[in-house]
């Protein structure tokens, strides 16, 4: 038995603007307008035939990953989930769906451990290179999933590949190495005998928790006990913030893969790509004559080898100009040498330092019952396109510092207001005075779009009283 | 006598996507926050002394302007304005003008014509170069003014100085050039006999028109006809189309300046640019320590020499780029190499072919009671932020494809809908169904800002039927 653990936890600061916390990497649309995350489960079913999929997430990205989760109609898939409070690298995570796993299905059970935001365009020689890894963890072995180097990449880590293993097409992992300097990964390229660790990982339940017992005793230990303090009858098992805070936080290379014997490496040219800046989304997209690459409306003037990402219907032009990467949504526009696009981290470390919105959230917000955008953010008022989807519910809430005016523009409302109940169709209105009671519901099997528009003199998400809430947040 | 003729017509394409059609470049603002427009009118009443100025521009641009020199507080001075159907060049522009002031103030009337969208940064020495033309046009001649070149500029026409004008530091103008080659303007620079054309003029009304008679007669006797089919008791004079359409569309400079003996050219350095380019923008703002020059929220990585500008609050990031203008506006971006940024011409170009909005239209968009925002335009809903001045009123209107929810945010609406009459304060709101005669007003000393969200299946600018209009639309 092959389980799949999906692992998503950044926030793949590289990618801002499009990506960012509220709302990262895994969930952005790429040129076929699927998501990484959607591509990661279709993949992860396809290659291990598993009806069981486990995810590792936040609680942040649950109701996220749960709609991407929507979109794939494969029959008889049961979705488990491990909600972590925050992140403590890859070890704890490991440990702790292996824990899981060896509880439900027994410690003979293999898990495929894929992070959600990679990308790989021959999902055939990817299968191929699990059915490989597979039949060396058989034997006991921590395989992991080597990458043919193209260039000598500072940005990964890398596997030297020891001896071949008899009967497969797999070798011994001789080393372990972490992201090189750039003379090092030279000299990695040129010896052919370096491979670059994409980061996934296929082993036994049993043998990933002994490794950890041997190798790194404080990450199997604290992870008994969180496992211990929860009870996992649930598909969606929480983990408690007090005892996970006491998990080191480690990756599971550096606490394992680099300590243990029984290391096993498959390697392949399945179009592995971890998608870690603007200029690798380029390549996704089909250039003109001029190599130019445009997601959206844009005039290109006297330019070439650009790439133009614009979501939000707004017009970019460019003049004179080669090789930019320029990206734009609603409240921000990256404009950046492709060459350059890793240094969008530090765009977000400014404006973090800023304490800047944009660092975290988009105009449009995702909520467990749908999402919001802001049309207007004014001192006098906010307003906002509200969808609610079908036979969702916000939280009974009130606020104590504005009023709201709701128009129904497609869909019909069940609304509350005070003691109130009634339906809202398109084109019809209401108005929730401030210090109000009020739910909105939309009961139909259709999407609900309504223009919120708030008046009073403060329009912050923290002005919430919430009382009932169907998705635990009262 | 010397009046200020105000010249006002062209949209700026080379400012896109900030000035366009509806709302062009005199009305943009620079680096200060004010306007070219108000700037202009500042010069022309401070070098001239006059109390009276004219103002030759169309209908569509008569508010715009009318709201620009409203901020001017120099107290006595009458705003005469000459309103055109559609341009037709400079020469039947400035005939018009000066027939106007011979009928109004005498043929010996002396006139300044100045562009509405030129800058000088020097208005002292602009003043002393005025005093100088003045003095050479009451000897008869038609007097042009010189800038000293900078560089070898293709964008311009030439004027070639010919003998000193005796107790003056004018001379005879030798030749009038249109814009050159490169090779030629190298050559006009090297000479040092050449100036650039700045495009403004000092003369005797009789002389220009006389002047006009001569070299241009067509030009002459159809403005003529213009002016006999008008009665001019007003300040504002809209001359009729059908007659100015008979008027040849030709430059003052080809028609006349080009033909006539009686020229002369008074020059110097007094910090005149045309502003025709994003580049001549950037030289209005500081630079700071690594030459980036920023209007707005910028965050510059590894960028230098850089011009930034974003009015509407959202971030430019600029990573790896140099010498890059980058503009934001609510609805288009700019991104183009400084040296290229005249090509600007060449996207308004293709936006113009494409029927698109954003080549003539703003998200804001102004009305002669105030302005609008367009927040959202999908196809349910489209919702505008409305801002209605003091004491204005729109017009009695209805709708037949749309209804319309209005919330206001500020200050109090006088509001009709049907036969009701009724006031509205913030936090207020009312319906407006479908075919419903309706009107709303500010009859309050301060704006009224409203939320208006439209429902229907069409939200174009043509569905409204105006019935009464206070500023002539009906």
């Amino acid at each position: 038995m092959l389980i799949p653990v999906i692992m998503s936890g950044g926030a793949g600061t590289r990618l801002w603007p499009v990506s960012r916390r509220a709302h990262p990497k895994p969930f952005m649309q790429l040129a076929d307008n699927e998501t990484l995350m959607e591509k990661t489960l279709a993949r992860a079913l396809a290659v291990t035939g598993s009806s069981v999929v486990l995810t590792v997430t936040s609680r942040d990205y649950y109701f996220l990953t749960r709609d991407e989760y929507l979109k794939n109609t494969t029959a008889g898939i049961t979705y488990e989930y491990i909600l972590e409070p925050f992140g403590r690298n890859t070890a704890p995570a490991i440990a702790l769906a292996a824990l899981r796993l060896q509880a439900e299905y027994g410690g003979e059970t293999k898990m495929l451990v894929m992070p959600a935001d990679h990308l790989i365009a021959d999902q055939k020689a990817f299968k191929t290179a699990v059915y490989e890894a597979e039949k060396i963890a058989d034997t006991g072995q921590l395989v992991t999933f080597g990458v043919n180097p193209t260039h000598a990449e500072t940005g990964y880590g890398y596997l030297l590949h020891g001896e071949k293993i008899a009967d497969s097409n797999g070798y011994k992992l001789a080393a372990f190495e972490e992201k090189p300097d750039l003379e090092t990964a030279l000299k990695y390229l040129d010896s052919g005998d370096y491979r670059w660790n994409s980061g996934m990982f296929l082993f036994r339940v049993n043998d990933i928790l002994q490794a950890l017992a041997t190798h790194a005793p404080d990450v199997y230990n604290s992870a008994l006990e969180v496992w211990s303090a929860i009870e996992p009858e649930d598909e969606l098992v929480e983990l408690p913030a007090e005892e996970f805070s006491r998990c080191p936080s480690i990756s599971i290379d550096y606490a394992v893969m680099e300590e243990a014997e029984n290391c096993a490496m498959v390697s392949g040219d399945f179009g592995w790509s971890d998608i870690g800046s603007w200029k690798a989304i380029r390549e996704l997209y089909e250039s003109d004559a001029t190599g130019n690459r445009i997601r959206g409306k844009g005039i290109m003037i006297n330019s070439s080898d650009c790439f133009v990402q614009s979501d939000e219907g707004r017009i970019v032009a460019a003049i004179g100009v080669h090789n930019l990467v320029i990206i734009d949504t609603g409240d921000a526009v990256l404009v950046s040498d492709a060459e350059h696009s890793q240094e969008v981290k530090q765009v977000v470390s400014q404006l973090n330092l800023q304490q800047h919105e944009s660092a975290i959230f988009h105009k449009t917000v995702h909520r467990p019952w749908g999402y919001f955008t802001v049309l207007e953010d004014a001192n006098d008022c906010k307003v906002k396109r509200l969808v609610v989807k079908p036979g969702c519910v916000l939280s009974l809430q009130r606020h104590q510092r504005r009023s709201e005016h709701w128009t129904v523009v497609a869909g019909t409302a069940r609304v509350r207001v005070g003691d109130e109940e009634f339906s809202l169709k398109a084109n019809q209105s209401t108005y929730i005075p401030v210090d109000t009671m009020h739910r909105l519901e939309n009961a139909e099997d259709e999407d609900l779009h309504l223009i919120e528009v708030q008046t009073g003199d403060y329009f912050g998400e923290d002005d919430i009283e919430r009382f009932e809430d169907v998705y635990g947040r009262s």
